[in-house]
């Protein structure tokens, strides 16, 4: 099984956190994660009412994954995943905060549906 | 010739300005704008020391048009462009600062090469 891929976070850009964040679906993906430490990729496979496809799912950890915004660690047959908020915050202060309000979320108040 | 769109204020949306500027382009000509207003597209053709191709220049404006971060105005042959900033503040506090520190770059002090 090939390891899974985590940016140092001295190597983590602006411009990939905002392409992985110009994507709504990964914005509420990351936003269940930040509010919940530790969430598996199975527990979000429901946003709101929609159903995301498992390949969707997939593909979106993996952008989220590789641009610094979260880690993954495999447990069994699991993922588990949960944000790098707190280095985050400390490498660009404020930015995903701003980011989280501009879509009308903060961090560990999921918007109400 | 067609009028140019620029979204009201209240439909501009996080996706598309994150997406406008995940792109160090966009960005260098997005600082440059919000440092001194009313910077003309041929006087925007250097980046530091890279020419940028007239036509991905013109792209790059309509990008940053369109998702809400500037505001165009042809004047003769010559386009004015203009930061939505203050606008853009108001509806969305603290992002542009946030994403232009995380680049950087604060606003109206573009990087020293």
């Amino acid at each position: 099984m090939r390891p899974l891929f985590h940016p140092a976070i001295e190597d983590i850009r602006p411009e990939a956190i905002l392409y992985a964040l110009s994507d709504p679906e990964r914005v509420a993906i990351f936003t269940q994660l930040v509010a919940g430490c530790g969430v598996t990729c199975s527990a979000l496979a429901y946003l709101g009412e929609r159903i995301i496809p498992k390949s969707s799912l997939s593909n979106h950890f993996k952008v989220l994954r590789e641009s610094g915004l979260i880690r993954s660690e495999r447990q069994g047959v699991e993922m588990r995943n949960q944000s790098r908020c707190a280095e985050l915050d400390e490498r660009f202060p404020g930015l995903i905060g701003a980011i989280l309000t501009a879509y009308g979320q903060r961090p560990g108040q999921p918007k109400a549906d």
